[in-house]
């Protein structure tokens, strides 16, 4: 069977979740446990229950809808991604994957078709990682990757617990946060975030894995001078090795991998003044590549670089590797069924690695899982100027919907 | 006549000033126009009324003091430096400079010496820049170099308007913020905040002159990009030319002179997050050498630099210069007095140019002017490991006091 969503109504439905906590330049401010994200939470809620689907929130606040199949015995296709927003963020993201999800519920009560397994709907709690660290946490404690007492003690930069936020926001649930049942599989929607789709003139996305990461950071430590005083030869300055790393790492994938990236995103600077020798300077790295091994060489090249780097200029260095995940391959059962709901819409697409990492790098180890990308426009995420076309919106949330309701084995086909 | 002024006074005048501001860990935290710089100043005009000397505030907060001398017509001789203090700065820095003032004008009165020309004592407001940018604000204004309407104007972080602290402290007097008559001469004592005093096993600093300096900003323009969607020949990351660039003048000293520093100790990176590819990067610069054509060459260089570094990167720069001060030779009579001075007390001295700007720079212009300095251990100044003996201390306000007596003429010699 093929089915097809209301174009009209997921477009209507992601400009009712773009209206909370919408910035005055077309983007979205909604930071995970955040006033905004409780109101967007309470309207999702709310679209669910009108829908006549079994909410349940777990102990982390992840909100699950359940829309019964009609074999009580079967594993049921899980299907969602995350509502929460960088600072400043745009509107689509992870957005879209829970509006697409929901699209479908309401497709399948309006066609009332119904399924052998039990379709979930799933927010994740905080994806995004900006507000408390680390991001993809929902979905890491519910995957048992992250340890929920430890997560709840997480702190915003206010020194706020991540937990006394869930209750305030009241979304602190009694279910347990961990798969209940075994489930069959994990579906998510998201925007590419990145170009290829897009140059290649592709409709949507089919993606295969996501590859690994590693973040870290990277201190050296000089002595604090008067810049004007103190002789070039007698310095020890901790921001010359810091931008001789930056260097380095912006030159590193050219020698690892075709799709290597490496990235420094932020620094601190102290004491930060005109006219003073940095003393203490710290540089993140963010590397990625489909290949572990590609990774781990990456890790060794930068520690020998800041070393290299801070014997040059007579100082201490420290690294420091802050996350490491490996990369994924998605099951083949799953990419098939994004791959085939694809083409049976007509739509043009492609394969391709996710270079970010989302939930589904934490549902992966749980059940078979696969992504379906939407096309970004210019690449751009994170930011007021993300776009995807409400045509392109379309075309992935109705991949998705074929994708996870050929999974969830329609009865009345 | 040789002076010699009373060693155990002035340890406990610059212990009272330092008890002023005093952070836990022997520095001093005394910002221009704060409460603490308030109290230091009600300090300072207490020991001078106690002393008899005629104290005058001018409109921009600079504090004098006058010693009549016994010629109506002389024109006076101006010593002093700045109580203010960096951020969790050293005890010493300027301070010295006003107390060894402050220990003259107490022997004089203790030896009834009297002089032909007046001697004045100035705490000039202002000379760190930290809290209010420019730095050598009080004797920029009264030297005519600002306009005290514009100075009054400048804001500190919270907004807050200088002349509103001034005002606030009791310290915007009626005096006109200029030099009133003429002036013979004008010596400021003040620590090296270098290491060749320590290294040459000197006791005391005859200062020849400041080098001039360059302080400014280049900005690079990038895209903020996700740093794992985004492949590395699509990017354009603000920070990679900003980090070129730092090396860059790491190394254009050893090209330009055997004096040239030049120094990045600010940067700001903008959004600042370890998977967001940096859109906007600013660098200061801080170039310094006693040749005005070398700063040139050196602003050139820059220039060029940021250039060819942001065309590699494919984005837009800026190049701002903020500040530009000549290099100063001081005048070869106040050279030789303090030299003459070093002499006749039997320490062994060294001249040097002064790699810092000082309030002495706006001095120059108006009359003749020398520094003196005192050994910096370490060369380090403005944290609170600064540090000076106390007999090093004592010997450079002894050859101020000797080079400032001699130059008022004293009439009882």
């Amino acid at each position: 069977m093929q089915l097809d969503i209301d174009r009209d109504r997921l477009i209507e439905a992601m400009e009712a979740q773009a209206a909370i906590g919408a910035t005055d330049n077309g983007g979205l401010h909604r930071l995970a446990l955040s006033d905004a994200d409780k109101d967007v939470r309470d309207w999702f809620v709310k679209q669910l229950s009108d829908l006549g689907v079994t909410v349940r929130i777990d102990e982390f606040g992840n909100i699950f809808g359940r829309r019964e199949g009609t074999d009580p015995a079967a594993a049921p296709v899980l299907t969602g991604s995350h509502l929460d927003s960088q600072p400043n963020g745009g509107i689509f993201d992870g957005q879209l994957g829970v509006i697409g999800a929901l699209e479908l519920l309401r497709t399948l009560e309006d066609s009332n078709i119904e399924t052998r397994r039990p379709i979930e709907i799933v927010n994740w709690t905080n994806e995004e990682g900006s507000r408390f660290q680390p991001g993809l946490q929902g979905s890491g404690v519910w995957s048992g990757e992250f340890d929920l007492e430890a997560e709840y003690e997480r702190t915003d930069r206010e020194g706020t617990r991540l937990v006394d936020e869930l209750e305030r926001i009241g979304y602190r649930g009694d279910v347990p946060a961990e798969p209940r049942e075994e489930y069959d599989s994990y579906f998510e929607l998201h925007i590419e975030q990145g170009p290829y789709l897009e140059a290649k003139g592709k409709e949507v996305g089919v993606v295969t894995g996501i590859v690994g990461l590693s973040w870290g950071e990277v201190t050296f430590y000089g002595s604090a001078d008067h810049a004007g005083g103190t002789p070039m030869h007698l310095r020890n300055d901790a921001l010359v090795p810091a931008a001789e790393l930056i260097v380095h790492i912006r030159r590193l994938p050219s020698t690892l991998g075709e799709r290597t990236v490496g990235t420094v995103g932020s620094m601190d600077i102290q004491p930060d003044s005109i006219n003073i020798i940095p003393e203490t300077v710290s540089v993140t790295w963010d590397v990625r590549d489909p290949s572990d091994a590609v990774i781990e060489r990456a890790i060794e090249q930068i520690e020998a670089d800041a070393k290299a780097a801070a014997t040059r200029e007579g100082i201490d260095w420290e690294v420091d590797e802050t996350v490491h995940t490996s990369s994924v391959r998605f099951d083949k059962r799953c990419v098939d069924a994004v791959q085939g709901a694809a083409e049976t819409l007509g739509y043009d697409s492609m394969q391709l690695l996710s270079g970010g990492a989302h939930d589904a790098s934490h549902l992966a180890p749980i059940c078979d899982t696969a992504m379906v990308f939407a096309v970004s426009e210019d690449g751009k995420s994170h930011t007021p100027a993300e776009h995807t076309s409400w045509d392109d919106c379309y075309r992935a949330a109705n991949t998705l919907a074929n994708a996870v309701v050929s999974t969830a084995e329609p009865v009345n086909d």
